[in-house]
């Protein structure tokens, strides 16, 4: 899924700090859902493993809301200094993929 | 996460084929979340990486079902032949993992 279409160049909307902050809690999200892997291997309760599975996924909702987070901040500092319309395209795109997933 | 308390060795609930199953669905979401770390070093849009976010999201919905479902067979299994009492216990307790965090 990484290679869909062309890769798009947008603005660059991640500061340096939100793409560390994002890349490390999806690092973490990834050591998580390998160690319910191994609780499955391991015969773990079932009640153990669903409670790890909504954490990961309460971390992924987290991250959703940091990357919304970003990219509205970037769009209102573009908006700002002039061409709005490309950009307020971009935003309603993220709410729209975040709406039609909750 | 994979130590709290002491391991809890429960009647074995997953058949090898679900067993199986649930890790080959936990080891697609495991690089699924890498991919998705690797698009926000690529700087990609949001709304791609929010699309890609909402269906690791999906699928961890899919393996909690799985699970859910195995653990309902096994217990099924045993209240049939005789001692129910623990083993409702333990799909009182998955069912309610599950809803508290859905």
């Amino acid at each position: 899924m990484a290679k869909r279409k062309e890769v798009k160049k947008p603005v660059e909307y991640l500061t340096p700090e939100a793409q560390k902050s994002l890349a490390d809690r999806l690092a973490r999200a990834e050591g998580h859902v390998r160690s319910i892997r191994q609780m499955v291997v391991d015969h773990r309760c079932a009640d153990e493993i669903l409670i790890q599975i909504a954490a990961v996924k309460a971390a992924l909702n987290q991250t959703a809301a940091l990357l919304i987070d970003s990219e509205m901040r970037a769009c209102v500092d573009t908006c700002m200094g002039g061409s709005s319309d490309d950009r307020l395209d971009r935003v309603t795109k993220a709410l729209s993929a975040v709406l039609k997933s909750s």
